[in-house]
């Protein structure tokens, strides 16, 4: 099974042909680097995934985590992965060389991590989350705090959570009920549940560092009362070494449909004194400092997402290949040999749908990181806050888009490989499983329609979206002269047009009534995010375009080939269903709306 | 959870006023019969769906049958419910009195599965393959094989399987590879493997008795060659009482996704000197005879995909009745009360639309049935020869159309309790890993579609094509006078123009290359499924409009403005992507066709 690991082509054709990520050695953070640099870590991002998170993805989810009422167990291959991963130096890649990273680029890293999606997503979520509760320290806490925690995040002796949701709040942040009492000595004491968090409780490491979002008393209510606390498993001396364990709790695991190496726990802080925790950064800047982070988590669940499809498509590409079944429909003679299902036009419209999903939500996660990339290092201020507009507009469709058409790529996995795909014999299954979380954790697509209609279309005048037309309009203006291409601009220029319509109609509706406005922002999300994977799909082309006429041959021109072909589905096939949807969006359709519980 | 079984108002709705089932009364073979019997052997199916059923259907699931090399292993409710079953007549209901049945109509009958299916999927499976072979003894078996083996499969002492699959080839029936040699004695033996086959082994009765398709030494190849065959796991001596064990053995089980209390085997036929097996009707007819209880089997596969789905929606309505969570987007004081997340309108609309799926599955489920009872006691030569005409037109879409939308259902379900959803804690989950099996078995999408477009349409003619367009036509003109159901009829009347000509241009493609042609089928069926469905939601409206008119007040008026609501939502939203869709089909769109391997 190793060896059907994303695909080494495809990250290089994202990475260096979609994206400049050559360029970025022009700018000074990465001007130690080259290219070798970049490719040598992808390299050891392949292996160590190969070799230590792949061969046990199916053994985590057949024998999941299991609490005894004192201690957590966990396969064993967790600990030697977790090892590998952070001896690689992952935990740390993205930091300061001064603070001991390897100071690479956001966009290489995040390829990197499309390996250890694919290989074993619920493994290497220990390692992820650890990374951005890191980045909230390194980000937030006071240089005290800081060094007390963090050099053990980034060598792997402690591991990290992110604790908000809650049993009585979910997805609204703003009821956390979870308080945190000033202790007199600047610490806090924290009490409250925490539900749904991942990782919260494993024995990896030495210790485990939550992040949690509480109220200190006497707070505004809502989400402007909210403040971060560290809070860790066991108490830290300021020497460095390790205290007694702090009163935070194990209430129990959740058992889950997949993803289920990963611990979902119930923790419960202060069911004696209070558990000891430190606030980070100011008092009721909470939410804010989590938002900082929350992109980054969010594309990071779209690339899981994304590697997800794609493992669902290439293994329901190369069972396609090899199983024999049926003949072709010409053929009526029952003698004759067995066809490759492959062969099969309906095989093929699934593969090519499954290729269109997945190539695509990975592009699109991966452009996302370079525009969070562009957002910190690019060469001009201009260009730093374009990228920030550009990301924050994008986001609710970076998150929805892989989760949802990813889904459907693991779900056509199945269906390609029929009976078998519906068995444990099979991974196919195991990825449907595991993917079906992705649109749920992160925001729902319900949560990010209203904030894309309610919020980032008119944030700040508008800006984003205009770059956001400007860069697709570029587009449809630089593929113009390409014959090969020019059909396939013509399809998602009115595909523009009518999200352009749309838009406008949907935010004069807003501002006639606000709740009956937003009522249908899911469907709308939807149309938004087609659009912007088919510009992606668009500029794949050219360039698939532009190599073959360029003079590709053999394999590379068959890929080129396969981009093209993947370009012409996605219009012809997922945008011709925009028009109708743009129609409900338009006419106000208030059926959802009006529906009252009482008539279900 | 027993009290979230399904829903009676639905059921009766559906019998009694989208059905005349009353007017069965009328027909000779159920003039012994009132309402009251109907009624009655619903509430008896319910009753012990609920009691015997429902309470294990977890339980089955988490710890699955499992076999150590010598027996198979079951939780032990399930011969109690195996047992209650047979107690209750089911097996027998649907014979004439005087073999022991209950002389019920087929349409009664499906609603009482209906019961069992939502209780219990995997756990009936047993029951519901018995009465699947029993109906092939008692239809194409010898009087001598029939009296030797049909009473105790009436009576639950032998159960039965359906053995179709075999592990080199799948969908392809003609390419069946087990044998059959005769032994000169009237008699044969029986050599090879079969796969998939639910129910293959267990300990649940004495017997199990499995119906072989396989081939005759030197018959022809392909379909035309293929032979049924009765092999008893053990053998059954002249007088009823049981002989030794046959030569049939357990392979081993595969291990599902879902329907985990369902075994699913493989079976080596004649290991040693051959499986006995008895020749059922004539020789080289076994595919015809199979073939002439698909279409139950495939109604009974979509109705179970309807029920699933029906438990995905009435389970998340139940959660999003009682779960508080956020506030209305119009108030943002945060010391409000959070309100029920039903409230929420993109939570309606992922309610509405599963109503929409569910509802109009058991609605196209129980219709195909009642065409099913027509085919066979409708009182004139004319209404049975319809009857039976439009039911092979329909099979395609009523197998699909709830096998699809019915996943999406329970999709949705977990959605709508979003991290809950996602945890074994809740049944959502397990739904939905249920439901995913429905797509694929008695045919998947991509074979019924070039069922429907490559034989059923032109059928006779295009006789069930023409009958199916006159009906809905009717139902236009019928509706066109009441105000209410006018707006949805005028969207129905589009989405039927729009079949009727993507229709007709897609036979013309077929005859200019019956390969390219077929290529998009898969396509064509989901339109036409979706036509189908709409028409079936504007007689629902119709009949819901009336009986406001009529009065109809309280929760009875609530259950009718639902189902005006749902119609609603299935014109302007489901119907809204035909056109898109129609035309991918109608320019005859070859960009799956043309995708090649290599291009991958």
């Amino acid at each position: 099974m190793t060896d059907l690991l994303l695909n080494e082509r495809e990250l290089e054709f994202q990475l260096y042909e979609m994206l400049d990520t050559e360029a970025l050695l022009q700018r000074p953070r990465y001007a130690e680097h080259d290219r070798g640099v970049f490719d040598e870590t992808l390299r050891t991002a392949r292996t160590v995934a190969a070799e230590y998170f792949a061969p046990h993805n199916h053994k985590g989810d057949a024998e999941e985590p299991t609490f005894d009422g004192q201690r957590v167990h966990l396969i064993p291959e967790t600990k030697a992965a977790w090892d590998a991963f952070a001896d690689a130096g992952f935990l740390a890649a993205h930091h300061d060389a001064e603070d001991g990273g390897l100071q690479l680029p956001e966009v290489v890293l995040r390829a990197c991590t499309a390996y250890f999606y694919a290989a074993n997503i619920s493994t290497v979520a220990y390692s992820f989350l650890t990374i951005g509760a890191a980045n909230l320290v390194k980000s937030f806490a006071a240089p005290e705090l800081r060094e007390r925690f963090l050099p053990s995040m980034l060598d792997g002796r402690f591991s990290g959570t992110m604790a908000l949701t809650e049993p009585g709040q979910g997805s609204a942040l703003g009821d956390i009920r979870t308080t945190a009492r000033p202790a007199g000595d600047g610490t806090y004491r924290v009490f409250g549940q925490k539900m749904f968090i991942s990782g919260g409780d494993h024995e990896l490491t030495d210790n485990i560092v939550h992040m949690v979002l509480a109220r200190i008393e006497g707070a505004p209510a809502g989400v402007k009362g909210i403040s971060l606390f560290l809070v860790p498993k066991r108490l830290v001396n300021a020497d460095g070494s390790l205290g007694e364990r702090n009163d935070v709790a194990l209430a129990g695991l959740l058992h889950k449909l997949g993803y289920r190496n990963t611990t979902s726990t119930v923790l419960s802080f202060g069911e004696k004194d209070g558990a000891v925790g430190y606030l980070v950064g100011e008092a009721h800047k909470g939410l804010s400092y989590m938002f900082q982070m929350m992109n980054e988590a969010r594309i990071g669940v779209a690339l899981g997402a994304s590697c997800l499809a794609y493992q669902s498509f290439i293994h329901a590409l190369d069972y396609a290949r090899e199983r024999p079944q049926g003949r072709l429909l010409s053929n009526k003679d029952p003698l004759s040999p067995q066809v490759r299902i492959v062969q099969h036009p309906d095989v093929r419209r699934m593969l090519l749908q499954q290729k269109a999903y997945a190539e695509g939500s990975l592009s699109l996660c991966l452009y996302a990181s370079s525009l969070v990339e562009d957002a910190h290092s690019a060469p001009s201020e201009t260009e730093r806050s374009n990228a920030a507009e550009l990301v924050e507009l994008l986001i609710p469709m970076v998150k929805s888009f892989p989760s949802r058409y990813g889904v459907m790529a693991s779900d056509i996995g199945i269906q390609v490989l029929g009976g078998a795909g519906y068995t444990r014999e099979y991974p196919l299954e195991q990825y449907y499983r595991d993917n079906r979380l992705n649109p749920i954790h992160e925001g729902t697509e319900g949560i990010h329609g209203i904030d894309l209609l309610g919020r980032k279309i008119g944030q700040n005048g508008g800006a984003g979206y205009r770059l956001f037309l400007a860069k697709v309009h570029a587009t449809l203006v630089e593929v113009s002269a390409d014959a090969t291409c020019a059909p396939l601009a013509a399809r998602l220029g009115d595909a523009l047009g009518i999200l352009e319509q749309v838009t406008a109609e949907l935010q004069d509706q807003v501002r006639a009534d606000a709740a009956l406005g937003h009522a249908n922002a899911t469907l709308y999300l939807d149309v938004f995010g087609r659009v912007l994977v088919g510009w992606l799909w668009l500029r794949m082309a050219r360039i698939a375009s532009g190599a073959l006429e360029a003079g590709a041959e053999g394999s590379e021109a068959d890929f080129y080939r396969g981009k093209l072909q993947a370009a012409r589905y996605f219009m012809d096939w997922e945008l011709a269903t925009l028009e109708g949807q743009a129609r409900v969006l338009r006419e106000g359709n208030s059926v959802c709306f009006d529906m009252r519980d009482e008539w279900f």
